[in-house]
């Protein structure tokens, strides 16, 4: 695929458990995605933040993997994402994910002992020798640990010819910034803050990267749409109408309020798993009173 | 004057002083509010953060309060900065700016000893009931000292009817969005970190308070009437043409990098106050290449 | 045993890699334990921070909690880490441990999403009742992502019959101040932060978790000595003779710097996880010098 | 004076103003001073941020000066606060305070604008080629809003040969460590931070300077006297007995919790100046219980 020609909505399945939580619930894991190709994406990314792939057990996420992939079914552009402690295991990940038929990665470094530049970058060469796929480095330091600044991004892309996107995470539009102009325009960057949309589509993000149409459906999708038509005014209007849900589904952490939003108008997509605990008590019914 | 119908840019001049430091230098003062005015702002605000009025004599800041009235001489509202540590000093300046002829008072409250809430409303309180000029409040906590999050700027804008605007420059998108939520969209925001200005526009605020024109003349404006026209293409392109001098006046200090910039345009403005250094060696010659 | 009366040197092994990566290396992770358990520390805690267990395979893990039973042979008590993601993970880890002998627990929750009070409650809740272990609360919030302020720590001493300790790693000594005005004394706590060994016994530590002693043998014992006896004025000399190399094992990482530094003592130790690279350059030659 | 023989505590001052807050109360200043003098303090600093120096108006600072030379009397070393915006002011204040009898300056840098480490180095070089005093450098962002990292301060100490001690407030120990390292434990520092006043004396302070005395009379003379005995136990002891009243005078501004103190301990010494208010309602009960 073209990577660098992506634009628009990447929208982030949440992973759906069992009742008991014992393993993933395939069917609903496939109602998911199903709902969130009905918005209208431009692709789809699974097994990323939103979709508890930290949480995941390996034959849970090659399974993650394989129902992705059977379920966007050529549909948009398939992303899986590649967030591992070690190089070995995000290997393993990457190459499973290529065989499986996955169109791009999104890959995270994270960290338990913070990582130097120079790790960082042989985590990257490691990953992008061991597949063809084209990749998207995603920095998102509250998170994971690992804070890339735009001149490590902008490195990796310059350095690693299937390295061809960035999502930046980070909530500071400074960095975007920075992209840009390091850069020179040339590489396309994403939006992964959600409470940051209107401000990153104004300073040039080729998309917004968001779990947001779980809930919003296509709404999220209308924003960059006007936005490119310089409608900012109705751009404006839209953004501070979603801006409550998207404040309180990142602050409550997506897989938690994503999944007690999908119960709440009726896809029944489970709980997060332990620690992770379901949302009840005031938070939900400000989500329900936020959902309306 | 109707305060909440200001909008666009609100220049700030810088206060020239002799070259042996002792004093204003009254013509200099003159030229550099000309220049502003060439610029066709919307406002210009004297005494400001930009216009190092902490760092002037009392004696100082009234001949230059009565220096700003007669070189604005009524072109557009006159807006004077009152920064103080003490409430007495600060209703003090305020009555003396309301006499001299001033438009509105820009009021922003400075501490060594770190404020309550309470503080900072009887602070305001003090000098709204000292003088009838429309008040902007002003937030920056990086130079005074005091942060006002976004529910204390709308507190005091319901409290106290000659409060009537806000400018955030704090350099938080966040704070613009929640300054517009608690308000319901009623309070006009400006704002005053330059870096941001693309976003803040985005986001809704009714200007750009800013120092730049004294180096890009009226190259900021443009960047507010193209944002106003939906022109997103050609404001971004502005915006980022821009960028490097805005991050560097700002990163430099703005009396320093500012009057540096204006003695490299011609327009010999002197100094900063000691302890302040005047601009030299790379980040001079920095300067010189991003002024072109 | 009695967990609360531990005093003095927990002293932290690295966990060694056979040359290629694939596996643990037993004979060296046996003679790693062999050292320290030479520079008679009151405890041996395994598969901690330094032991890099966050980069260990499942059967790894189990693994080296066998040798460590093994290795130590109850000279001193043996504590295991437990360090998950999961909830389930760290149930299961944690019984694993008990069967094979281990003494007491040391359990740090780690996030990928922020966790809730309530979260961390209820993950220590799961693991307390799955093992009749003494439990040390761990707090290190730049590794782990999960910052427990001293009220939650204490409240889960409180709560929880089995967890007795704390050890605090956050590197801000009103930490350890409000474990003991919250707990009225009654909590022992211990630092894991190398660069305030010192201070932290001053204010009441009951020890120091450290992997220092695996390049300084007994001196961190010492100084625990000397502060014991009141030897104030020795134990600051001490300390600052330690301090550089203290900091700079911490701001390496510790897996790194550790294992590098017993290579050049000449226990071969092997090499941390990618993407965690061996020392090199400057700062392996500035580790020499420390070393000296 | 020898400057760098200085040891133990010296005592801060608050500044008491007219019930109308129109100047000085000279007689309760006086009342004020004896009163620590009585604490058996190594010395007198007038003037500094608990007393409210950067309130004052000009002739009130200086009438402050005259009568804490005539109130200490010459019973202890008497030192200045010097704090100011302008390098012209603070020369101007440093050569009055030497005219009018101080045997010492406590000079901290004060900044709206950043300062550069040359700026700041030039700041000292001018008041250093002003006086023959010997000079206390004195960091402390949190109310100067400059901060002044240790190489710095070694750096004024080593280039000016009136600059004989440091004063860290900053609240962080590393930095203690940090200039016992930088100068090779040749350069005294005193501790500013009350909360940490066991850690810092732990760390080789050689002594602390607190608005304390105020309040606890004599109690944190003990303190040191046990830690230079010690006697860390009951250093300790002692300690964590001060501690909440040390934490809570700092957190509520020094200029108003000491005040409330003064008075609730029977000597009254007024309120602070405005915007800063009296304490009331809770907070005064708190320190109500905490006087005892």
């Amino acid at each position: 695929m073209q990577a660098e020609a992506l634009k628009g909505i990447i929208a982030y399945p949440v992973t759906p458990f069992l009742p008991d939580g014992s393993d993933l619930d395939e069917a609903a894991f496939r109602a998911v995605i199903a709902a969130l190709l009905a918005s209208e994406p431009a692709a789809i990314a699974i097994l990323g933040s939103a979709g508890e792939s930290a949480y995941l057990r390996d034959e849970e996420w090659q399974r993650g993997v394989e129902i992705g992939v059977e379920a966007v079914a050529g549909a948009v552009p398939l992303i899986v994402g590649i967030g591992e402690l070690t190089t070995a295991a995000a290997v393993a990940k990457a190459r499973f994910a290529e065989v499986a038929g996955a169109d791009m990665l999104m890959v995270i470094p994270v960290s338990y002992w913070k990582l130097t530049d120079a790790e960082i970058v042989e985590h990257f060469a490691a990953i992008a020798s061991a597949t063809a796929l084209p990749i998207m480095v995603y920095n998102n330091p509250a998170t994971s640990g690992v804070d890339m600044n735009p001149a490590l991004l902008v490195r990796l892309v310059r350095e690693f010819a299937t390295v061809r996107l960035v999502k930046e995470s980070s909530g500071d539009i400074n960095r975007m910034h920075a992209i840009r102009e390091l850069s020179e325009g040339t590489i396309p960057f994403y939006n992964g803050a959600n409470h940051l949309a209107l401000e990153a589509l104004a300073a040039g993000a080729s998309g917004w990267c968001t779990a947001a149409p779980n809930l919003l459906g296509g709404e999220p999708g209308r924003l960059v749409d006007l936005m490119a038509a310089g409608d900012l005014e109705e751009a404006r209007t839209l953004f501070y109408a979603m801006l409550p849900l998207l404040r309180f589904i990142v602050q409550g952490g997506l897989p938690t309020t994503v999944k007690a939003g999908l119960r709440l108008k009726g896809l029944e997509a489970g709980d997060p798993r332990k620690p992770l605990l379901p949302l009840s008590g005031e938070p939900l019914e400000q989500l329900r009173r936020l959902i309306g």
